[in-house]
């Protein structure tokens, strides 16, 4: 009997799942981790993963893959590039791995491509052998997927969508350098700050955001009927559905899967989103579907469990 | 032996390669036709098709595979769409053609993706494995592959990057009936366009083109240190460099790939449009190659003959 392990790395902890190779998630283990990037860490953090493995009744050896959830670019051939939000030394940590689960294939994704691998296998996207994972965070990720595979792309940045271009006349700087990205208007801080904008040009009374992503302040507005939340919602919609719009122009997917903590207003924004994609795509792909993610946070724990079960067969 | 065939199907003509399993074109013939959706202009084909293989001292059940370039859409699943510039009954066609080459697999490709599928097989592209064909003619077409294959899309509309949106604020409406596609500006009705803008705003003697599709006279009028062409040119290079950026956001190829009857003047832009791609793309992508086409316009006829010997190879 083989098992799965899934493990997404956050900056302050690990997540690790462990997975039947069918896909079931058996048990979730959260450790808590400083930066992963010296022997004694890697011993900690094997030390977590074999507890988990033997807790559940598994032997070392019966880990058949390992896959790792990484918030940076990894390329077609899995090379990790560079992380800036973390501290963490993929190579010494995969090869503590090794040592620790020496039968298991390994395999490290990117974080949105995890979320999109995830939806695919046990996910919104089972169905679908083409779609676009699209991750309304702090900033906006994707992920996208062609006849049932990730497009990592050849430098990484295969589905980099929050840096669509949707406002050539955008002054303020996105986080990348450059300017008008789709991230600047359809991300938790988009959505606060447009939101925000509208409130300072109507002047009036309206509920304050608690910090720079509380999305969830102007979708409560929204739905009370604030105008200015309204206005954010629209604008969010128009520029999300006209980056979608550009995407369709280049692989036409079947539909686009909505995730990400922003998702929690799908219910608000999915039909201003739907009829915003449909005034901006070229009419052969106005029938692409716009869905809601169905694993949620742990979309990326099933996704790299997936990858890394994949890596698995090929070496067989 | 076997042999496989690729044709190009035009309007007034359709033009046949005959090819070796390795990808050695062997012999061309272009056979005139009318709309192609009877039985008696089928059995033109067909005859016209059968001299060209016997003539090579092939019989008919040495084709192995036929592949057919269609100005239209077709989606992942080979189906054909509409066709709205040529007169063809694509079912019938493909009837009479399997009835002639008993033993042949069948393949029908729109034409930008098997313009890139021939640059994969046998052209600029043999060594990527993924990159996007970019076909600059009377509109923009292009054509995506990663992981070595070709995305056409759930609907067909893979590969239509003519219709990326490069600028929200242009009011002429495109063929598609959107406004500010990249077609309006790096096609070569574009680009006659934008310098007869440039002509009219500077108002002096300038070479004049003879068509709408003239950028013969515009690339000459460059090159002579024509100020209104060099502006012509740079705009089409900004429009399409941007258009490139957002490709690579999505799929993030290896190299784009230049062809149709504008990279005629390739020499004379090639840099202007990297250096375009350069200060609109993310930085991760930025090693992205600009590369010519070098199939010119057999890239096609190549494509179809790869497609359908992949079709072939399905069956067995």
């Amino acid at each position: 009997m083989s098992c799965v392990l899934g493990i997404d790395i956050g900056g302050t902890s690990i997540k690790a799942g462990l997975f039947t190779p069918e896909g079931k998630l058996v048990e979730v283990k959260k450790i808590p981790t400083g930066a992963i990037d010296d022997e004694k860490a890697f011993a900690e953090v094997c030390e977590g993963l074999s507890s988990l493995v033997v807790g559940a009744g598994f032997l070392p050896d019966d880990v058949s893959a390992v896959g790792l959830d990484i918030p940076g670019p990894v390329d077609d051939g899995g090379r990790v590039g560079m992380l800036p939000n973390i501290r963490l030394d993929p190579d010494g940590l995969k090869t503590a791995i090794k040592h620790e689960f020496g039968k298991a294939a390994l395999a490290f994704v990117n974080d949105a491509n995890a979320a999109a691998l995830g939806e695919l296998w046990q996910g919104s996207a089972r169905d679908l052998s083409s779609f676009v994972m699209v991750t309304l965070g702090t900033g906006v990720g994707g992920g996208v997927v062609t006849g049932g595979k990730l497009v990592c792309g050849a430098f990484g940045a295969g589905g980099e969508i929050g840096h669509i271009t949707v406002n050539a006349g955008e002054t303020r700087v996105c986080g990348c350098g450059r300017r008008g990205c789709l991230e600047q208007y359809a991300s938790a801080t988009g959505i606060v700050w447009l939101y925000q904008q509208a409130c300072k040009a109507d002047g009036g009374e309206h509920p304050k955001p608690e910090h720079a992503t509380d999305t969830i302040t102007v979708f409560d507005a929204c739905r009370d009927g604030d105008a200015c939340a309204e206005r954010a919602i629209d604008q969010m919609c128009d520029t999300l559905g006209l980056a979608l719009a550009q995407i369709s122009c280049v692989i036409d997917p079947a539909a686009y899967l909505i995730g990400g903590g922003v998702a929690g207003g799908f219910d608000l924004f999915a039909e201003r989103l739907a009829a915003s994609f449909r005034s901006h795509c070229l009419s052969t792909s106005a029938s692409a579907r716009i869905l809601p993610c169905s694993l949620g946070n742990e979309a990326g724990m099933y996704g790299v469990a997936y990858a890394a079960l994949q890596e698995a067969a090929k070496g067989e």
